[in-house]
């Protein structure tokens, strides 16, 4: 079987591992108050030039942004999402669960704008209606594309203008900062979002984001809403210690940018194949429309996730490259949807 | 002042108003557990041609969506409803608050089809994402327009088919009912929906809406859920009160019939000034295109609403004839917007 | 029938009727944005001393605790009320609902003090623990009796020491404010508490509470909690009359005073029949322990409710006096129960 | 630095942390839809004896307790619980802001009674207040005594007769099944519960909590609430792998057996020292009365938690045995107490 159903269908990396196992008999104490969790979180200041921000790790994405959105938000304020988003779609209501509306908007690439933001502040004006107030965003987002530095400062600035919050799902941040041309890194998360997390599980680690909380106003209470939201891991420093791990000597960029560049090939692979992807891949996904039946046959010895019927003979499915995927499984799929041509 | 702003611009039918008055002395047991709410339900079962229906009388709209909806579904299920619709626009969250996605529909004109049905839920395949469980509709919808019975039967198989619960806010049924062509009655919304609203604060009450659980399953446990929401109104005989009186000698239809006709007449009025009303008028509610100035210039002599800019210089207002509109009242407008065309 | 069975049996009082009357073909802007509110408004700042303080008129009692706390706390936060108190009893959970933790304290008398305050904050230390942060207390107290001004100040004292606000549910506040020897008027409440409601429903409406938002801190944005818990009424000018008629020449006193009154003659007939009520009575409400066959027979004459049983033979019962209850009601009632003891 | 605080101070038992690094490399589906999954959750069915018990993989205590009871309840719907439950205390209000209430219940050992149930049944009795459903037990308890299995029955009895859920927490349910004199093995609680949690966070694993849900009529659409929750890990398959080797030759009770005698042979030592610990102890937890200034000595070399004051100079502390404690820790703590005796 070839794997490219997502990133996060294998362990953790080695490095990763073997730090889990060295900490393993140490006596710790809980709910990541411990100094391994501490190292972490202040490994991570570092790299964001952030030095009051706060650090909190979670065990997985749906978690961190119920959470966060939680503990952000009035009661009657909303979450401005595209709805392409994770939080609109793949989530199970989790936001909604928690009392707060998703409003969403149709794009064209995944990528909200400050004219998007600017139409949903114009047409909620009163309160009869809920109040928008925290944009999220995700980079790499859902459909692959990739946020530039300029665009995350014009939404900075809309937000600013408009009075809302920016968070940012880092779930594939790694990707996000090594994608060919990207020119934002940790630090710039931290100047231009209010929060913004740093997803661990797609990119070498069993489990674990780290949330960075760069605005002090959000930062009061945050663990309460954690421990409320069963978010509190009693051996917190099990994330403490991978964090550390994967961060160390750029790690969790240098896994990322594998994982880009697999599907870089991939994709260049496929166009020469006739194939070409659905959005312009920027990062670590790509999307392929295939005809019902080449998709059905791919099933037997290719890992992937269908998106949906395109039309009724046609339909879109996702191959994600991760850090562990090689040149040879590139070449192994390639090899394979060739065939299917012939 | 013209007063368009709309139905619930004055107080209770003198009929209502003189019911509460005979009553206001009499004692009775609080909480709706009195004789004069348990006639009223009895009406209304009569009416509806529905003799295991449960009847429930609450104070509002947004109320008593939020409290159906809250005791109809499971946390993880969500709404079906058109992007216009009350539940997803003009509750200011009142459902997510209550844990559900509300998933929005766009629409031409305010309805519901079987086609989106069956998009929306083929859309939903796996625990990741909400399970769509309620079809929310409004009839007279949002935009004035006017579901026919051979269309809600349509929903309604379309919900057997999908497992799906059939819920219409009838916030103004009445008008729905006495529409010109509207051939669906009482005992068809019994029939049709697993619940419905029969509203009265539109046509005839001070305040108050009905609500027939016509599904068995839904109705246990119901008061608990309407005291939890406090929806439980200590003197609930008021309700209970002012439904027989308006039940009565079909004074609830024929006052939205008053409704519906004032419509008429001015949207006839405005087609001979050359001014056509947006939607094709189907109720008691009128949407009309005006240059703003113009818009702006009528605010002093008639109490209407805005419902956003259609571009730079149109902005598009809505007007909606209540039961104590008279036709001197519709004559006053269409002089005005006479005037503002010289 | 004798009606003791509580202070909300019958509807308004004629001069709050006459009002509705009145006004009732007025047309008025919707949702309590009116003239009508504002001028009731304006009458209760004038009464309470308290020019900042903002006034929303709800329908309700539950409803009103829900939504002030829903708006009032973070959702780590936690109410402290005493066991007896109407929000850890007789709301169906609907704290909880809100997602707030109810911290119930036993009282001998239903009454919170400082000891308690410091005892609850004192047990709650961490994250792991809600935060204690509303101190909900009622007046009267749900078992009759009157916090005094000095207790009241007491209260304050602490909250004030330990970061806490302090909510009166004023249910039955004309009751507190005109029980004997009471000494705390409507501007102490202003002063004394971050906010408190003004019980309509019990003294002298069809319904309605008004609440009063004394800490400008817990203003903004109150009308987005109401509306999204349905609590916004349509014709909200229907409250603004009710309250301006109530208020108008002390008449919310008188009503409350006569209440008391009643009880007060009730309660010394008991005695003198040799059946002392439960708690010293302070304000309009009897606690009675009667044999559970004595009480059985009450119930074809006389309208009151059960409280539970204190053994095996004996019931607590409840007798309530409203301001409708006239002499010859408490002598038929003390009349019944002699002849109970032949 | 001693190590007494809990049971949880360290990582996974060395057969757990070599089935992690032997399966870390092993590419799997996501979100637990695996086969080491299944394979873990069939020798759970198998142990307890329950072919179609449910069985669900979740990270953490607060986290299980927190998605069960909001899938098994309905909003107006109650848990039932010792005051020193889990859910009442330490879970930061994570139930109420799931919407329930939870019902303490004074106990003098942490232990609920079917009087207690019935106690609380016949309290709540009218849609004015929450309707108690689901009796929460934890086993060992919150105080480290340990419910019997004709104890256990008695409840279910008394579950049955009142309409009412039975859960058993069961975080530390090893240390239940193994200590002195329990009769209750895995099949029994299935038997006897609709749902239990088997715990591994506390005994052997790095995290990880089995939900068995034996009741069928709770089994549907469970999933859909652990996602909600964010309680669905990406890589579920690490729970799986962890189990698996857990329960393995009886690993999980050899475990257990160990933290038990661990305090028993603490227990005695403090006997003998003439400082019997405060409950009779029955598991792996102890509870010493210390002056506070010697607790306050001990805290340089030794970890424990406070729980609290006795009185102005006597603080109560917990000390937890672990499965990864030896004699030598017990006779170092021993030695300490000693001294300050001196």
């Amino acid at each position: 079987m070839i794997y490219f159903r997502n990133d996060y269908s294998t362990g953790a990396h080695p490095a990763v591992l073997e730090a889990l196992v060295r900490e393993n008999s140490v006596r710790s104490p809980g709910y990541g108050c411990d100094p391994l969790c501490e190292t972490a979180a202040d490994t991570i200041r570092a790299l964001c030039a952030a030095p009051v921000a706060d650090v909190h790790f979670l065990v997985g994405g749906t978690q961190v942004n119920a959470t966060a959105i939680a503990a952000f938000l009035r009661p009657y304020e909303a979450v401005i999402a595209a709805e392409s988003g994770h939080v609109c779609v793949h989530e199970a209501g989790a936001i909604e669960h928690g009392g707060h509306k998703v409003i969403a908007c149709p794009t064209p690439n995944g990528k909200l704008t400050p004219e998007i933001l600017n139409a949903v502040c114009a047409a909620h004006s009163t309160e009869h209606m809920v109040a928008p107030r925290l944009v999220y965003i995700s980079n790499t987002t859902e459909v692959g594309t990739v946020y530039r530095l300029e665009e995350l400062r014009r939404l900075r600035a809309a937000c600013d203008q408009l009075g809302l919050l920016l968070y940012c799902d880092g779930a594939r941040l790694g990707a996000a900062i090594t994608a060919e041309g990207s020119d934002a890194g940790f630090a710039d998360y931290a100047a231009v979002c209010d929060a913004f997390t740093i997803g661990g599980t797609k990119n070498g680690l069993l489990f674990g984001e780290a949330l960075v909380i760069a605005n002090p106003a959000l930062q009061p209470a945050f663990r309460f809403y954690m421990k409320q939201q069963g978010a509190v891991l009693a051996k917190g420093w099990l994330l403490g210690v991978q964090f550390s791990a994967l961060l160390k000597d750029d790690l969790y960029l240098k896994l990322a940018a594998v994982s880009n560049r697999m599907a870089a090939i991939l994709a260049k692979g496929l166009v020469e194949l006739g194939m070409p992807p659905r959005f312009t891949p920027e990062s670590n996904m790509i999307f392929l429309a295939l005809p019902k039946e080449t998709a059905k046959a791919l099933e037997s010895s290719v890992a992937f996730e269908y998106q949906g019927d395109l039309d009724q003979s046609t339909v879109c499915i996702r191959l994600v490259a991760g850090w562990y995927n090689t040149e040879e499984d590139v070449a192994a799929l390639l090899a394979l949807l060739k065939e299917t041509q012939l």
